[in-house]
């Protein structure tokens, strides 16, 4: 690791890489991020991102931390120091250095913003090729899980949980039915060829690359059902996958210690990969 | 704020105390914290933070910073170093740095361990005096709040309601029933003077203070139950008051729009508060 990142308006080796322990994003988790992919030092979904981060903003009533121009220059500016091609970019946005008070700090307060780069074979993965294999656990995260702040404390206990268990990952259950992976959207195919996957709400992460899986798999003539499913259901399912940011589309082939079809990567699945990475590729910028 | 901050092993200025942007504190919430009460230069209920800090070390599996002696130490030091004779001392255990993923990182990462002083009129204050205007909001947290984590995004955006409403603070309310407060554990006292507040579970924070209020209520014959109560069942009660390690017993006067009793803080919450305080004092270290 030497990588160069960026820190409120500098460049600096990642040693040097720091924010203030006075920081809200520290005390409060008072911050929200993205991720973008990059492929072939291109970013897929910016504005997909660029728009999920300013809704974010909004609901918290965090400050912007610049244009959308702006921050794309930062992209830019970190993909050619580190000389990333394949891989993702993380950003961050708090809201900035203040006393500890669970009041906010008054107006004009700058955000703190961090971005920096994670090298990441993202196509050729032993998990796209082979599928994931989850487990299940509650869903205890808080309320609103549509704004994408840093509180991950549950899902990276679920996801210790499941490799403590020699599986991948774990769908997050609640009220019977699956909500979604720990980083990822849930989806199944049933039996008749129907994708399946819970409709957005305050329940669940708007995934970015879940909107662009409803626009790809529309393009194919599948049939989407946006409705919640239970556990069950998907055990009893011809397949499964998870789509993210880092992860595109990777099929799920086992749930709780079932299989799931024949137990390998399902043909609707391979294809919505296919050609959701053909389609972002076409828009990458 | 010129003060001298505890940052991993060293004692440094405020404006060198710094962490990491790869501290998983910021990246995934993945830290635990306590405050203790500082009164006469003399630290409040320290074995009892102790005990909690462990708890929630354990349940998260996070590697202990320090032995009590160890963490006591330090403390003292920060008291020393900062003249701070009234106020509070923050304490923050996070996983460590290492590079971002949901999965922790390597047996042997160093915990990150931070402490700071905050100077604070604790005993005269206006809202022990005048007592707190609260409001309801519906409690979004997640479920573990028995963990005391830095998860306080939701308790921080509740607080923040209750002060764009020209109020002090918000009770959050779970399927009927009050939970706690933002930053403190929520009573009332009935008609008939028994002391009502909810039971130890998953649900709240199991607090210090409230600890010590049992303790004290004992001593002082009053009743109390471990029940949940309802908004309503507040609005019509005798008393209504708030625990925490920062504001003792402080009394609540008003919940969304509905005075309490008389709309003055009452008098077993003023026994209550004085008791607490007394005995406290008498066992501060």
């Amino acid at each position: 690791m030497s990588r160069i990142v960026y820190v409120n308006g500098t460049y600096v080796p990642e040693a040097e890489a720091k924010l203030s322990v006075f920081d809200r994003g520290l005390l409060f988790a008072d911050a929200v991020y993205e991720v973008t992919a990059v492929i072939d030092g291109k970013l897929l979904d910016f504005p997909g991102h660029m728009a999920r981060l300013r809704r974010s903003l909004a609901e918290l009533r965090l400050p912007s931390p610049g244009s959308d121009q702006e921050i794309l220059a930062i992209h830019r500016e970190l993909l050619a120091r580190n000389a990333l091609t394949q891989g993702h970019i993380y950003l961050m946005v708090t809201r900035g250095e203040a006393d500890r008070d669970f009041v906010w700090p008054k107006d004009g307060t700058p955000p703190s913003f961090v971005l920096f780069t994670q090298k990441r074979d993202a196509i050729e993965t032993r998990e796209a090729v082979e599928g994931l294999r989850v487990i299940t656990v509650p869903d205890l995260r808080w309320g609103r899980r549509d704004i994408k702040t840093v509180q991950l404390l549950y899902p990276s206990l679920a996801k210790m949980e499941a490799k403590s268990r020699g599986k991948d990952d774990a769908w997050m259950v609640e009220d019977g039915t699956v909500t979604e992976g720990t980083s990822n959207n849930a989806y199944i195919v049933t039996q008749d060829g129907t994708i399946v996957t819970r409709a957005l709400g305050h329940d669940i992460l708007h995934g970015i690359t879940r909107a662009a899986i409803m626009k790809v798999a529309g393009e194919l003539a599948l049939h989407v059902e946006e409705r919640p499913f239970t556990v069950a259901e998907a055990q009893g399912a011809r397949e499964a996958f998870i789509t993210s940011a880092g992860a595109f589309v990777t099929p799920v082939v086992e749930i709780d210690g079932t299989p799931i079809g024949d137990g390998r990567p399902g043909p609707i699945t391979r294809r919505l990969r296919a050609a959701y990475l053909e389609a972002a590729l076409a828009q990458a910028i």
